[in-house]
């Protein structure tokens, strides 16, 4: 049987980290096989994509092209890692995939979403994750956990209405699918934040359940 | 005055570095101001994904992957080099440009040219080149000479038989495009070459010229 695709998403310092390690021991305590991967990267080639997009001396590329190699990053860890695991019975569990894009490039940077769904399609055809869950908190209390993490990346530099924007788009996309997209309040402390994590993998791994 | 998009196409060992120095100079020699440039290349960033492409290591990728990687150097470069330079009044001459991922990845490696050409025109609009030179040779000539110069790259090991499909899809382009792409024969000695280019780039300098 066909194993089943789950994604992670959240901006900056919403405990992504934490929360998979949590997700994947969930799984795999249930008796399923996971693959935990990540985007932009999860494969040697996909990594070499991230670091050109993380990189600082590339801060003024155009936006096609980060659209662009965010996609091409994509492509090559559907046809390498995530198809064949789904194929062989895996679950995957990916920390971001597309609905980061739409939330990121989107929400963030403001490129058209119709730019974006028409390279989704191109790259992705009919996939789709079967779950999201978006760990979701205010942007200021996400942005000062993650300034305590060290040094920030292109993306953590932004500024906070970008995050705003990020947010906004996730929460959006929530509800434009309902059953796809589950909401994580990720503001409490850890345990609660937890149960909420533990009753919704129960409820996905019920047979046809999402 | 907007300024005229030349590309420049052929297969391994046509000549194209050579004969690109000399339309660059009988250009400016017609008080032309031009920017020469190349594919996939032509930013710091796109130089950096054209290596990925190049690069041994990564010969297995996804021909998805490939392309989109292709298209991403091509927004970059048509966004800071391309774009600017042709609304500043100059001439750019370009080593290559889409026709290559027709030829390449459509004939080379049997990708459907629906796919790249929806990837070309979610990236370049309406944007074309405005003359095209294709230099010409059979394959086992360009092969013979590109071999001289030295170690081959990932696309130079290719068999003969994906050359064959490559040059086969560039004569095709020429004979879907007859008013922009022109054709030189780029077998015969150097002089022989030349006196067909001149020619050419008389018709193209010619206003309304292509």
């Amino acid at each position: 049987m066909r194993g089943r695709f789950i994604t992670v998403e959240g901006t900056e310092g919403v405990g992504k980290s934490t929360n998979l390690e949590f997700i994947r021991q969930q799984l795999e305590a249930a008796g399923i096989e996971v693959v935990q991967t990540r985007e932009p990267g999860g494969t040697p080639l996909s990594e070499d994509i991230r670091q050109q997009l993380l990189d600082h001396r590339h801060t003024g590329m155009s936006s096609d092209c980060e659209l662009l190699l965010m996609f091409a990053a994509r492509a090559e860890h559907l046809a390498k890692v995530i198809v064949p695991a789904l194929e062989a019975g895996k679950w995957v569990l990916c920390d971001r995939f597309t609905d980061a894009t739409y939330a990121y490039q989107g929400g963030g940077r403001g490129i058209d979403t119709s730019r974006i769904s028409a390279l989704e399609n191109w790259v992705q055809g009919e996939l789709r994750p079967d779950a999201t869950l978006i760990l979701d908190v205010p942007v200021e209390i996400g942005l000062a956990r993650a300034s305590q993490r060290g040094e920030l990346d292109r993306f953590e530099r932004e500024k906070e209405e970008f995050f705003n924007n990020v947010r906004n788009a996730y929460l959006s996309l929530a509800e434009q699918y309902p059953k796809r997209i589950h909401i994580i309040d990720a503001a409490p402390a850890l345990e609660v934040v937890q149960s909420q994590l533990a009753d919704v993998l129960k409820q996905i791994m019920e047979p046809n359940g999402d």
